[in-house]
């Protein structure tokens, strides 16, 4: 590893959908080098032969094995639960960690409770973790050991929504209506997930709550701490693709607030920002398919107060191991950029 | 003709996918006959080598002709504006007309000009005209001889909220976000309707507003003429599939009202309808492909006052094509569901 | 039961593809009369919340059951294995059945055991079972009250191929290329089946031998017994989408055989077949989507003694439940196409 | 310019889906900077406008301009006939020239005018020209100024090919059957591009003979000479997805050859193939999602002689866009998998 004067990063959950993600990008990153892949399935293969797109990378001969012995950031791509256990163990050892999963996106233990339904598994953690949306929280990234990475569903609606909330210029209702391709839904194989049930076929699902509603909220809250809290109504819908997630937001534009107003605001919050880009017609979740990019667009219709505001990201990039890619560039004082500079592909 | 004692109907426009399907469930109807079928291509062909579906039907062997001449009702699937010239003339003609374009939908000539652009192109017959859903405005359907059958977003919105909006349960402000399959893009080979540009991708489109937003509106203001006129806001996003329509509407409960009035509300305008399914689940719209029922669920989230309603549909279904032969089953006092028993195709 | 005039039937394992393809054809029967659903999962519930598009049917009423008491017709779409035990049982009880499994498709036990590694389960039934394509066994059909539904490759193969392999047109080796839409993997959760590995994509499978195969070939000798057997190269592919089958065949002109001899041969045999249609142009799975009709086009490249023959089907109606009716009907000396006659659903 | 040190490059038809292959891989290119980018429409607007997915990138921020003026290498991604004018104008002026059309692809150019329907519009230009596929023809692109880069189908079909047909391991009679994406007909809108034509079904197309058929013969014929020449049927087909192409191809072992045999060809010809892998299961077209990779896979089914040849590409990467940049590679001598070192977008 000295060699070659990167730093060492271990990918756990290989071989899920966020994993394979975090593979693909390391696989060509040009300061961090995989040298560890851990998955439950498939030990003791090449990780190509788990993901043949891998198969002219080096990374695609590493073995895949059972757990991690040397590496210096940990990228964890399991489910919420055993993400605790493992970030607790990781970090006791001294690794960066970066939790894919949900488990240290909420700051209070309580929260996480009702949500997931079982006390949080490493609670002593969360003083040290960072919510992992760098156009929002890059100080507290750059400092931290441990970032959540942000949920799919929250990172399309807080970039669409935190410069206009922080600059006060809707009211508290606002509607959250995304539309997510099928690889959100994971891996495993569940008849929801089968191919017949979801293709040629839409439908929302979690219309009674969803965990990704209070992560919505709570950093709504954070980012603008002294307003009162929004009061967010979460549907996601299922479509028939694999990747992509569209986010739709609805809010009332408050007092004398304007269009011009929300663009101003979302201009300011990110000219500079190099994954985001502001557009003047509807953004397609195509647009973003395998980069990194998140495209956001606003409108009002004639005669309205209604502001409407929707973002297009790739949820297993930005919305996924992209964002953690980002992250950890953060973490070590990185270009932000690095290994992320790829155009998506298109069509 | 007179042999099979059935009432001949013709089919204009009948190689799109509204006038095909008009032609899969007239093959097939026990009261009407195609008689007649005209479409600007194709002329002198048979139908089944046009619509090879229809391969195994007796309709298959019509040939596509430039007009008609002796068919008592006229399906009218062609454009709107050509529509309007086709109805004047076949109303004159004395035949009954179901026009499944939007030039008979709105009452006011002024309102249409405004949304679509240039002059009524027959206002003489507006006055005749009736909006052709049949769950609300069956009376008036069954004595017209011109029906204007509804546009797919409007049938999934309207349906979705008109028992609530009537029950004074809801708000002013509504918000309807309805998923679409490509076909309701029409057959005209455009770049939108591209597959490559549509696959693997979702997107917004007329965000800055679109032309069934006043119909939705004009509608269930006809539907309750007493209260303050409905606010909607509508975006409809394109969904990579072939059909189908699923409506997202969200709406604040007024007052006291609770769930149970906005369910108690569903049920009470519902129970009898052949063609309207309440569901305990989000309805998927795969259920309602290619048959004419429309399914329907209501929710609120916890600690929320916001009433989510779902309505999923065929778009060339009780969307389109099959509501014009339920509207025509009404008009010829036949029995509404006579041809349109079939159960859908799933998956 | 009796007030309908109808016959019983009753669907085993309704709950799957084949079984709810069963399910929608009979619940519109003229002379059949769901009166028995199984399932292994949902047993209590009613069959429209298993499959919510029979809801506005009064099939959709009836309620799951463990197994079934007093049909008269059975209808087995359970895996193979289960299927015999079944059959044994309930043709024990006298009652008829059709087998949508691969039980007793072949004559020979030892031939199952070879390519279904393990006994046949119920040998002594194979006497009495018949291979349930009409076009080619329907004399056999007529008489026996044990049919063994063909698979749903084989049914677009033979039915491609039979005409020009009897007329001895066609040399011994024959190539068998087929794609089809992935219900054909069951309803069963698997990583194969799921959605995010077959959307944008497609491959082989089984290419080291399925199935199939020697369905194919036993079925083309029977129906020339006197000639060489054939052998069939077969490669199935999966393509993403839910239904249909195409299958393109590739075989050498025997001697002086020529592509007008093939037609002939493909006209002779099937002019008179309400489900087989010959086209001029190379057919689209969806022309068949949701009816039972089959495709056939036939052509030679310029210069080229290869004749190349493709069909296209429904896997779920003509090459599954949609055929189990039609040979339900020939079972129970009825019209051929009764309950079959309707038009497929395109687009 | 200069100040990047950079080969300056122009893609002309930059907006079609190969063009936008193209600006996808040079704009994050070490050796070639897109300098100009040329298309028939959006003259005058950012390309970041016409192809959101390059938006940030610093070649989203070109002009598309009406023609080129100072690039010293032109990707020539516009329709043949047109390409064939203008590779004769930018070859005159010095400029190096990858033709991603059929132009130059047949030496003879009689042959063009019979596959093609006219005559030549360059034939001067035939004799420099070099058919693209690096793996077979490496030293005669390094040496040339105008690359014809190979047809989509022709790139999958011959790299399974080639290695077995000059070894002499299989008869002169070969079947090649494809799937193609839909994107393979190109961008303009069509009838036959439609998405709603092409979901949900799959179609074989150009059966009385496609113009890549010559192309794989003729290239099969220069790569063995001295064999009789290979004759082929090949059928196309479209299946619905964006991308990729899965070619099974179909062959007859000679004598005494094995699949031992080969598969030992296929390792010999590509072991140092850095865009080859030879897979032990049949490949998935989702494996080369937007990477320039080729999967191939053999089989033979037990007690057969017949040798089935699989390959998967990405039709605008392998079979377009990415192999110009192969090309271009070679022509410059510069590192053969510059820019090309990306890991594909799974899933």
């Amino acid at each position: 590893m000295i060699s070659t004067g990167k730093i060492s990063a271990a990918i756990v959950g290989v071989t899920g959908y966020e994993g394979a993600g975090a593979a693909r990008i390391l696989a060509q990153h040009p300061n961090f080098q995989i040298t560890e892949v851990v998955s439950r399935s498939l030990q003791g293969s090449a990780l190509s032969s788990a993901l043949p797109s891998l198969a002219s990378s080096d990374a695609g001969k590493l073995i895949i094995c059972e757990d991690i012995q040397d590496s210096e950031i940990v990228f964890l791509a399991v489910p919420h639960g055993p993400a605790a256990d493992l970030a607790s163990r990781y970090r006791a050892q001294g690794r960066s960690v970066i939790d894919i999963s949900a488990d240290f996106r909420f700051r209070n233990p309580q929260e996480y409770e009702r949500w997931y339904g079982r006390p949080h598994p490493a609670p002593e953690l969360l003083p040290q973790a960072v919510y992992g949306l760098p156009e929002w929280f890059r100080q507290e990234i750059h400092k931290t050991k441990l970032t959540a990475n942000p949920g799919c569903f929250p990172t399309g609606a807080i970039l669409a929504l935190a410069p206009i909330w922080r600059g006060h210029l809707i009211e508290e209702d606002i509607i959250v209506n995304s539309l997510t391709g099928i690889s959100g839904a994971g891996r495993s194989p569940t008849l929801r997930a089968h191919f017949v049930e979801d293709a040629e076929s839409v439908t929302a699902y979690a219309v009674n709550g969803h965990r990704h509603l209070p992560e919505m909220e709570g950093t709504l809250q954070q980012i603008a701490p002294k307003y009162s809290a929004p009061k967010i109504t979460f549907v996601p819908h299922l479509v028939p693709m694999n990747r992509g997630i569209l986010t739709t937001c609805y809010a009332t534009l408050r007092d004398s607030a304007t269009l011009a107003d929300a663009k101003n605001a979302l201009q300011q919050a990110y000219a500079a920002e190099p994954f985001v880009v502001l557009t003047d017609t509807p953004p397609e979740t195509g647009w973003a398919r395998g980069s990194n990019m998140c495209f956001i667009y606003c409108a009002v219709q004639p005669g309205s107060r209604r502001l409407i505001i929707i973002s297009a990201i790739d949820n297993l990039m930005k919305g996924g191991a992209g964002q953690a890619v980002q992250n950890a560039n953060i973490m070590y004082q990185l270009p932000e950029t690095a290994g992320l500079e790829f155009v998506g592909v298109w069509p």
